[in-house]
């Protein structure tokens, strides 16, 4: 690949330049003597005008050939044009039309969702799924970036696991030679593995439920980023989720306005992600509902209406930690009052922290301290009705050097569902895997 | 977490200072009235010295109880010491020891390879595999970097397939709500989808092969990156690889120098692995086989003897092209002569470039040019056995502004391997998955 190919993201740097464009018809259109030819090369859009006399005759009569999605190699001058989204514009003096498309099923009409999920190979080509998909990139980008710079070591949980993190109904699962493998939900206690040998670390990679449930905000597969560090409580670990989700932000509105412009994403309202996020107890957080009018019991979980009501009520993203003990996995450190120290036995609260994003964009972070007395945690894995058995290696890390330690994991593609505004977390991911749904 | 948290590879800049460690004891000695501590916070190795007088009476007695792998609370003042090999030791004032551990079972002593896997969630704490593993989180790091400075997108290709890019007999299964999936070979085919919507692109995720194979090489359960590149031929391919193997390894000697010797990897060796890299065509390599005395007839596959053979003829990387159609998957592109034009139909040659590391390290890059006419596309689909109607969506590319492109993989623990040095890929991820091996 040559250094020097054309690339309508860096079209500033050819200015006045002629270069050759290789990319595909957007769309097109002719006002008599002058021709548009919108092209998309992959990083961008690029109108190109084709003057009679300016360009060469057989281009001007091979330009009604051009179907949507025709693939070209365009070659022109370069030149400023403010009035374009892009700033610049190509003179077209000539091209060559690679393939001359079939009738390209995505008009600019409006399509079915169910159309466009079966298309979705070539939906992504359209603005807004381009838009979504390129912020997607840049905040794995900035995900990634944000630890490395910490210090944090990457650290790859598997995929295939001989024993489930949180329950086995909600488990895909496969022949394993002579033995039966499950997909992980979720790296955490392997991060923790990695927490004991590297101080801090974070888990990034595909996770998977076999959830039947139908919502805008459920993937049967989905990628998860799981930091995890030791000597952290779950003050720290608030205090990580907090720098960590404004870093993302900032950086990525930064880096991507002109995508977030193309999805009509309102920028001030994703400015004002800023630290410090409030934090309040779980008890705390139920007054709120009650005064909201979406008052639960004592005990139960948040679902979507509560989550959407704690949103309005800080109109930023708020934590809420020490949840009952007895909706919390077996993990959890535990104490017996909010904010007071964590008890060697069994307590009314959990450890636990929980990011519930505004707008209804629901929980995107969740996390906690961990257990770290071994016999505790051998009488909750007990309590679960798990096989000690299958964590004698995750027992082993309380046998040998325990410290406290805390972690969370971040929904990649509600995050992404979070910053661009899209709808459905179906359009958050290339290929998104659903109920019934693995096409293409 | 606290900004100003000391950590062992920040020691410098805590020159002169009292601070806090917090770790673990990675081993221990005593000669009369002085007292060493090796100590492990997951960043590296420091020593702590007691002295009597200086520390405090009560840490000098507790310091009898300490052992190996215990976590601890480590204060005193950091001061520079050139014979050791952080440049760096404390002088121990106090500790509070937060955990007693249990005698730990990887002792200084050997052990064998079976005991270790089964302990690999402690014995990735040593020294070797720490290392190794920090080099692994770097080199992913240089690979993002890379693709994201060149301004590919990342793009994910799905875990769950409905069906396999080369044949089903190494494929794991899991039922899909009323349907069967496969989990990805590799995201090849879903990358020329993001290519064509994004121009370039990386996939980069976990792919999985159930072979049966026990080598040195193989895992099931194994990273790859997958860039794709519309426009790009098989020369652009090579370069690309090239310039990205280059790239990983000026980094990663650059940022993990101290990690390598700890590996006692020959760093002067992986200096050389700069461009260009040889290339010859598949015929070329059988002639170098015959010269080498290994050779095979034109048609067969390069086992583990010829890569390690065309290794000691370059003692570089080398990429060999231009492989015999008929060993090669359906969506290569093909030709009848070795750097003649594509044909449009078969060919005696495939449009294939792998790169093959010297030392034995195998092939690290597979790759080539793709069929982009929908014709013969069509015809290969039939030749190979395959269901068209599985490959629709892939058809849809050549359908919709096809263009010549091309991609490659590149194995990540392989690359890991070979930069190591370890001898088996087991040691290049934190948790491997073998042939039977699934624990912990």
């Amino acid at each position: 690949m040559s250094e020097k190919r054309f690339y309508i993201e860096n079209a500033s740097q050819f200015d006045g330049q002629t270069v050759t464009l290789k990319g595909w018809v957007y769309n097109k259109r002719s006002s008599g003597k002058i021709k548009f030819l919108m092209m998309r090369d992959g990083t961008g859009l690029m109108q190109g005008i084709l003057f009679k006399g300016e360009c060469s005759d057989q281009a001007f009569e091979e330009f009604e050939k051009l179907t949507q999605e025709s693939s070209i190699e365009v070659t022109g001058t370069i030149r400023k044009d403010p009035r374009t989204p892009g700033k610049f514009e190509m003179g077209v003096q000539s091209f060559k039309a690679v393939q001359i498309a079939d009738v390209y099923p995505i008009s600019p009409k409006d399509h079915g969702v169910e159309f466009l999920m079966e298309n979705r190979h070539l939906w992504i080509r359209s603005q807004k799924q381009w838009a979504a998909l390129r912020v997607r990139a840049e905040i794995i980008r900035t995900i990634q970036q944000f630890y490395d710079e910490k210090g944090f070591v990457r650290f790859d949980a598997p995929i295939l696991t001989p024993s489930s993190c949180e329950g086995t109904s909600t488990l895909f699962s496969t022949p394993y030679f002579d033995e039966k493998a499950y997909l992980t939900q979720s790296g955490q206690l392997y991060g923790e593995v990695g927490a004991m040998a590297f101080g801090k670390i974070y888990v990034f990679g595909p996770t998977f439920r076999a959830e039947k449930s139908k919502t805008r905000k459920h993937l049967t597969e989905f990628w998860m980023v799981e930091p995890e560090v030791a000597f952290n409580d779950l003050n720290d670990n608030m205090t990580l989720g907090e720098e960590f989700v404004e870093y993302v932000f900032q950086n990525v509105i930064s880096k991507r306005a002109k995508e977030l412009e193309i999805l009509e994403r309102d920028i001030k309202k994703l400015e004002k992600m800023k630290g410090p996020f409030p934090r309040i107890s779980y008890d705390d957080a139920l007054k709120v509902l009650e005064k909201r009018g979406c008052a639960i019991p004592w005990g139960e979980d948040f679902g979507a209406p509560h989550e959407t009501a704690l949103g309005q009520e800080f109109d930023k993203p708020v934590f809420v930690h020490h949840m009952p003990a007895q909706i919390k996995a077996f993990y959890f450190k535990q104490s017996d009052t909010v904010g007071g120290p964590g008890v060697t036995g069994n307590g009314k609260y959990a450890l636990g922290c929980d990011l519930i994003a505004p707008d209804g964009y629901g929980e995107v972070i969740g996390g906690g301290q961990r257990e770290e007395n071994i016999d505790v945690l051998k009488r909750r894995i007990a309590e679960h009705g798990l096989a000690e058995a299958d964590y004698s290696w995750y027992l082993d890390l309380r046998r040998f050097g325990s410290v406290p330690h805390s972690g969370f994991g971040l929904g990649l593609e509600r995050t992404v569902a979070w910053i661009t505004g899209v709808e459905h977390v179906r359009e958050t991911i290339p290929f998104p895997r659903m109920l019934n749904t693995i096409r293409p």
